[in-house]
């Protein structure tokens, strides 16, 4: 599996001069790309593309080839699979869509054979794609001006949907979250959700597995991985619904199956259902970064009261506790703080709060043994608070040996702030409940491991 | 009213020489601001203050003063408010913290009976302030550098919660959400939230009011109002768990009261309920720019198959239906697309749409009677789209007398596109299910009236 993430060399079959073509935009991404290996560009009406020898055949380039990436039209495929099989290769991805999706079984299936008979595995048909941030391989046929990507991080993303995808890697990297490994992996007409969800507990570089399904191939088998592994796996299920289930026959063929019995087998095998595609990566963020609670009793910290009240709900909402910081350091923060702070649980620094106060407030909690998790809320907009509260937060996050997130929200100055928080590994959020909700997640993971 | 809102002359009490203090921001932000009327600095500390002459007390002012904003320490206020009646002031801003939220009750009573001695009306104590994006008055003492302000519209927003109504103005800058007016009202001394409906429902600025209550002043009163009204209410509550509701006793003095009392008096009132923020804003949207919808049948219109899937769900679940869309359409549409584009509910247009076949199938759904509302989902990562479907859509929205939304999302090449829709008065939404929840609130507002 690994040649299909760090291969020492790649042909691009379809690749194009129309550089508005989804052929062109790939090969031309890949060769930009921070990818090493050879490139060699496929196609039997071009002699050259972007300054490169172009092949009729992926069979008359004579250096070894060890991923194909197939971009042709549907009728063209199964003979460029067979090409491949002439040329040794063993690996394939094929993006070309027409198949199953549009009623095409026969062709699919027909891909399959081939593919099998020539003992080439192939992660497709109709998908977007692999994207390895660390090997830098991009063959994503979004040009990057129009779809940013994350740069290299441990949560690797296995989507089948390819528009979800790009949608979740162009929003990651606004965001300054970081990527493993991006598969779009489609039909799954050979390697499956399964098939690389083992391959990713196995991947160094992979803490957290995150997943858009709309079907599983081998529902059995899949559920038997999960409950396996040790990497946890957070998954958003598509199709729902009945109407939905055939939105999902037409989009990848798939069977969505019912929602009650996915949900059920999901909580059974220990995958962290997500929501939505935030929820996705609140959870992935939370996992890769927070070690495992000792209990359910979180602090709040906060210098705006509302967003106190907001988070009190979204705790008890969510399952956890408010914690009751001891008498002693209650004592000793009463008397480093203003009288007017509220030395409760929400501890309210209210608006005036200084960074200082900020730091002495959260010493208490971290070192506390009643409080289990730190949410600390910052809101950036008040004229007391110097920008240095990012590094206060950041060097208390690095002591805390305790889940600690931060709840932040706002415009353009506080994103810029939030993202330093980002960057010192600390999840942050923008909407209380997704911090409780997140935490609640974290918590009930650990519970009973 | 009125007068809170654009009066003939300020004076600042409280205002201050420390840049960093709120008396001096806030100060700052009304010279600074779009605001044409006079202001007076009152300090007996400071001679001048940013260039302008001080007046020890607010009865030195020899011109006439319309409206008082209050930002000394809780213990001089009384003293301030009587010197404001003795200079015949009507109305203030009381912004000093420390009275019934810290427990200080007696406090807080002896400034209303003070201030209803001198007939001064106001709103606070405890609170941020307004902010009045038509006249520009603006004394919020954030830094503007770190909160922004949104431009001129036609939401006005009510907050209980200061630290959240200035988050919620910061984040709706950065969007390009426009305002009319916003009230922080804190502890709701003497002006409360049912003052503020009031008020708003006859101001010719403000189409929709979105409001963040804790506790309510005068529940009976509110709800007999608020049923009266015809300007559309949305409003999130905090305090709904027994540990919220002491975190508002400490933060604004409020009782907050039963959840399942207040939620089901909203619902009988018809007070559109929000979740959280976000809904707030995408409620509000929705209710300020879009008709009434005939029916709940949803058209789906999209080039990413994925978001088509979980749109599908998204809208069973809040209660809507697929519409069908006439065979007479779907032939002429079949007829003028590609043969792999799927003509069903969604339409999926697939990654290869390009803004012509955008609007070929816009053109259908918006002519086609069983479409009740459209959505539509742009993708603009594919290299296949020109930044001119921003344009295609516009245009179609303009065109169309039926609620008509857009889903988009990515990074930071989409949040500039989705801006232009945006700007187009088009409500734009991240996330599938926040779309058909907006749209599904619009329907049941407008069902049976």
């Amino acid at each position: 599996m690994d040649k299909f993430f760090s291969p020492k060399s790649i042909a691009v079959i379809g690749a194009s001069r129309d550089p508005k073509s989804p052929g062109h935009v790939a090969f031309r991404n890949l060769i930009n790309s921070e990818y090493r290996g050879e490139v060699y560009p496929v196609n039997p009406k071009a002699e050259r593309i972007l300054n490169r020898k172009c092949y009729t055949k992926v069979s008359d380039i004579k250096a070894p080839v060890e991923l194909a990436v197939v971009m042709v039209p549907a009728k063209f495929v199964a003979e460029v699979i067979q090409d491949c099989g002439k040329k040794g290769i063993r690996h394939a991805v094929i993006i070309s869509a027409g198949f199953g999706e549009v009623g095409n079984r026969e062709g699919e299936k027909k891909i399959r054979q081939i593919a099998k008979k020539n003992k080439i595995r192939f992660v497709g048909v109709n998908c977007m794609g692999i994207y390895d941030a660390h090997s830098g391989m991009d063959f994503i046929f979004n040009p990057k001006h129009r779809m940013e990507r994350p740069g290299k991080g441990n949560i690797s993303f296995i989507s089948q949907s390819g528009a979800l995808g790009v949608v979740i890697l162009d929003w990651m990297s606004m965001k300054g979250y970081n990527l493993s490994k991006f598969v779009s992996y489609g039909n799954a007409t050979d390697i499956d959700e399964t098939d690389l969800i083992e391959y990713l507990e196995k991947d160094r570089s992979t803490k957290v597995i995150c997943a858009y399904f709309e079907g599983l191939k081998r529902g059995r088998k899949f559920f038997e991985v999960a409950k396996r592994i040790k990497t946890p796996i957070i998954a958003q299920k598509g199709g729902k619904t009945e109407e939905g289930n055939k939105a999902v026959s037409s989009h990848t063929g798939s069977l969505a199956g019912s929602t009650e019995i996915y949900s059920a087998a999901f909580k059974q095998a220990g995958v962290i259902q997500a929501n939505d595609m935030e929820e996705l990566f609140d959870f992935a963020r939370i996992m890769s970064t927070q070690p495992k609670p000792k209990g359910k009793r979180v602090q709040v910290i906060t210098n705006g009261g509302g967003m106190g009240v907001l988070l009190t709900d979204d705790i008890i909402n969510n399952g956890l506790e408010l914690a009751e910081i001891s008498p002693k350091s209650r004592k000793g923060m009463k008397k480093r703080l203003p009288g007017y702070f509220v030395v409760k649980n929400p501890i309210d620094l209210t608006g005036n709060a200084t960074s200082k106060e900020f730091g002495i407030a959260l010493d208490a909690a971290i070192k506390d043994s009643n409080v289990d998790m730190v949410i600390t809320v910052v809101l950036f907009q008040t004229p007391a608070l110097d920008a240095n509260v990012t590094e206060v937060i950041a060097e208390r996050a690095r002591a805390c040996k305790k889940p600690f997130v931060v709840v932040s929200a706002g415009g353009r100055y506080t994103e810029v702030l939030k993202k330093k928080i980002e960057d010192a590994g600390i999840p942050s959020f923008s909407q209380p409940q997704r911090a409780a909700r997140a935490l609640s997640v974290l918590y009930n993971y650990w519970r009973g491991k």
